[in-house]
């Protein structure tokens, strides 16, 4: 196996023979994934940089490796200094690092089908100035010198059942058909995996804790389609699913097939939907309309059946969450001996043993101590620390399962907690019971409720550098939009879409203290109508999904309101009532003890 | 006089002589003014719209008016429906209308002295689709058929104390001309008349409300200044306290001058910059910088001396609103017969017995019953109602003084309330006391806040259709920039600025019931830096600014938490022990049972 260094050397010598001064490698795949397949991880294999986010630009004398806050220790410990310089977004972006660094007239090369549109245009209008351009390449130069790269995934597509689905394909593809119709637009390409897979009612295994299929879609105004994938991933029974109005095709035939639409409307999505994409619409004589993805609201506004076997999701997951919150109690923190690795791979048992799970939804965030102050910690040998007594041990961890996909994070006190974290522990408490009780009109944006959660962490000059809610999919991503619950000014998407009932969200404050111990209390939301007597607009609240213990160990009673305090003894007379009868006996005793008033 | 239909007619006759296929009527000033001179008044002896906010477009066979949410009555009230159209904005748009409205070719003049750079854009885009064009006048078509115009104030400026102002001209030019230079930038054009007024420390009376004089400047970055306005305003004091840096020279002489600024960097503000001087730097050569106007945020953070003027106008006004509530409690209420007309002129009464009243900061809005719901409510002698018993009367009004500007509304109970108006009141008053109490980190904005003051009337699905604060000048403008406390996703400007120690916001949550009665509670508020041992971050709150009793009886005791009681408690001690030594005794003794504890 070759060394980084190598690596860096043989992609120099490509991009040389290309003609080409330099060349920008983005973490994501032709679908602009968040988690993508072994085969696009052009990124990990450049520089051996293991986050999740990044980027590197490699020209001829100098390279650099762009991550945000979250990594800029674990850049420095997994890419070499010696070849590498380390780059923080937000303060410097790939465009504005090209525009100081790259020779006047340079020739950047990018992969169009890695970078979206607006990527590629701060890029060039930030080279423009000293005569530098950004210049697509037809084939990744990085393919070209990676010898031993995976081949992509050749797992086969499953059919998502009509019955957890509850809409069939035929139907959500007239929704779609009808929309179109209604703007005059001819067709719809798509993209997203998630938003084919949600509108064709099928999952695959082609990218890690996601089950989606790479494939893309051209959905048409009469409800007629083309699903690109691999043939060889669709079996009979899936191809019946499909039926007559769909036809399948080689994903390699996607990019001819856009010549076809020549002089037709076609709805193309800029954030979800690469360049290239765009560039052969355009060349083609497309009449690009550029609008959301059809797919993403009512993908995000779940229906009565995909409620239904979320709520089914979340008392199988509470159940095996709580059995392992049992073990930590009674077993890692009573007996010792246990590790981070040891109990992610317990946690992971216990929902296996629910016979239901099909792959977890993220790496499980397993982390003791000043391990929980990393916001996003992946345990590893190196980095693994004991389960110990005087500090917190945070776990946040999902599952996926056919009827639902779970995100859950509890902290736990492994002997006697400090004051101080019990202060700290019950105001990140307090923001999290504010934002589950509260109610908001019709039209309300994520981005108004953040403070809510924030309030009595403010109130003491602390805070937490992240979102307060992500939205959550249907056995899809873990991370879907469009909404979000973040304040708008951070700079991140989705924080300024209107809530809507059958929305689910996470809902997790928590407080770092660095070097110490992390906390952070994660439940997923369900946006819902409220009847309110009186009220002069329609209502909205939340319906609390996951059920499992909050450590009662960590709640200073003297900080809270009798409604918290409320909140609280009814959330675990729910979760004892619910929870109890799924666990072992000797499980449901401890549960007695751990959900009992306060 | 005559009729708007026949000024209708004039203007399409002047548009023909111009060959115009249109003109667009904005109502501002060449200084993008929020409340503009008699002789900018173009819209209401256009169209006799006397609303503070709207547009007009003629064309030749149709003519539309273009007014927001709050005016939708009032406009179909003042302006004919035989020549004019209805528009609602944001619904529709000027641009909009005249996409679907302009005939292909069509030719739709705009005076450029009166339009934002980026309002043309967008109309000159939507045009672009059929043909039709802007076209910038020479001079307005409007001035050239108003017979009886009147001419522009030649009110004369006025020195504002340095040790008012806390910083002299000089000092304030010399920050200007440093941050310009550390740009590398020649000069500096403002046009706001508040950072006019603010950067050379002189204040006019051209504009109602607003003690600001019509001028024009140009600062460069060796800190000398060229000031643009009627030397006959500028008398040997005021001369003298410019000084030797800064040459006065007419107004009319302003737009020339632009052209002498060929081939240097000159920063322009697209927000408070007309397009008329983007097109005059640009033919003259010069290179335009956009950037913010650099009075604008040392103007909103207060120095201390502006601060000690603020403080010391509350108390004065304070005192005169509390002599005015005691009238309202025991005169109008009382003994009955006054009237929204004889309350609004006592309470200036009391406010010019002050000796120290130079205007009032904007018309008072004197609301009695059904016009209480009226959030803009203007009192005429056409929609004046008795203070009557069985009601609420709401009364917003501020004074300008020379140390300070001051904005106040009260809601007071005429007779015995109702539940449901203790209601309201009161859950709007949890609003206002959660705002006042807020603590944050420094770098939120107000956007981050604003969810604080409605949730007590989000829980029961009510809310109110406005910001919930603005930023308030010293001495200037009573709605000023750039901060503001209001929800992002409004669209209002502000809410996304960084709130600062030294900013002075409005805080006032309200509640309308439409045709029956309106809620506003609003009290100054000062940023604030405050000490919290063990914080992570600087922390910031708000003073509370503003001094007079809140009506005790509007209170529900059974809705306020113990803290939110103390607030209310906290605040009246703090009325009557600084207000109750300024006025009169028989007035001390009521507010000593109106400023009573709970």
């Amino acid at each position: 196996m070759s060394s980084h260094a190598d690596r860096l050397r043989l992609l120099r010598e490509e991009l040389a023979r290309r003609r080409l001064d330099g060349f920008v490698v983005p973490l994501t795949d032709e679908h602009l994934s968040e988690y993508v397949g072994a085969y696009a991880q052009r990124l990990l294999w450049l520089t051996g940089f293991e986050g999740s986010a990044g980027a590197a630009v490699v020209l001829p004398e100098e390279a650099a490796i762009f991550v945000d806050g979250r990594y800029t220790l674990q850049v420095r410990d997994q890419v070499s200094a010696d070849t590498w310089s380390y780059q923080s977004v937000p303060e410097t972006s790939v465009a504005k690092w090209l525009r100081d660094h790259a020779r006047p007239g340079a020739r950047i090369g990018y992969d169009p089908w890695l970078h979206t549109k607006a990527n590629v245009e701060a890029a060039r209008g930030a080279l423009a100035a000293n005569g530098a351009e950004m210049v697509a390449v037809e084939s990744n130069p990085v393919d070209a010198v990676w010898a031993d790269r995976p081949e992509p995934s050749t797992a086969r597509l499953v059919v998502q059942p009509d019955a957890l689905a509850g809409r069939s394909s035929a139907l959500k593809r007239q929704d779609i058909a009808d929309a179109l119709a209604a703007k005059d637009t001819d067709a719809v390409v798509l993209c997203a995996l998630d938003s084919i897979a949600w509108a064709f009612n099928v999952r695959g295994r082609d990218v890690a804790h996601t089950p989606v299929a790479l494939a893309y879609a051209l959905v048409r105004a009469n409800a007629t389609a083309e699903l690109f994938v691999d043939p060889a991933k669709v079996d009979e029974t899936v191809l019946a699913h499909l039926g007559n109005a769909v036809a399948v095709r080689p994903r390699e035939a996607f990019a001819a097939s856009l010549d076809a639409l020549s002089g037709q409307r076609v709805s193309v999505d800029p954030d979800r939907a690469v360049a290239a994409i765009f560039e052969r619409l355009e060349s083609a004589g497309a009449k690009i309309v550029e609008r959301r993805d059809p797919v993403v609201l009512p993908k995000a506004i779940k229906n009565e059946a995909e409620i239904a076997g979320i709520v089914a999701a979340h008392l199988r997951d509470g159940a095996a969450v709580t059995r392992f919150l049992h073990w930590v109690d009674t077993v890692a923190a009573a007996v010792g001996g246990e590790t981070e690795l040891s109990a992610a791979a317990r946690l992971e048992a216990f929902r296996a043993e629910t016979g239901a799970l099909r792959d977890l939804s993220f790496d499980t965030i397993s982390g003791s101590g000043p391990n929980g102050a990393v916001v996003h910690y992946r345990v590893t040998e190196k980095t693994v620390r004991p389960i110990e007594a005087g500090t917190l041990y945070l776990v946040d961890s999902g599952a996926q399962y056919e009827d639902g996909t779970t995100d859950i994070t509890r902290t736990i006190a492994i002997g006697e907690p400090t004051a101080e974290m019990r202060d700290r522990f019950t105001r990140v408490l307090k923001g999290h019971i504010a934002l589950a009780t509260a109610l908001f009109p019709a039209g309300t944006r994520g981005g108004q409720l953040d403070t809510l959660a924030r309030q009595h962490l403010w109130a003491a000059g602390l805070d937490y550098a992240h979102g307060t809610g992500h939205g959550v999919g249907h056995y899809l991503s873990v991370h879907e939009g469009p909404q979000r619950i973040a304040a708008l000014s951070g700079g991140q998407a989705g924080g300024d879409e209107p809530l809507r009932a059958g929305m689910i969200l996470s809902n997790e404050p928590g407080y770092y203290k660095a070097g110490h111990w992390g906390i952070r209390v994660e439940n997923l939301i369900r946006v819902a109508e409220r009847a309110v007597a009186g009220a002069e607009k329609p209502v909205l609240g939340f319906e609390t999904l996951t059920l499992a213990p909050i450590d009662r160990r960590l709640i200073d009673l003297a900080l809270l309101t009798p409604a918290e305090r409320d909140w609280i003894d009814a959330y675990h007379a729910r979760v004892l009532a619910e929870i109890g009868p799924l666990v072992p006996a000797d499980v449901a005793d401890w549960l007695g003890r751990a959900a009992a008033p306060l």
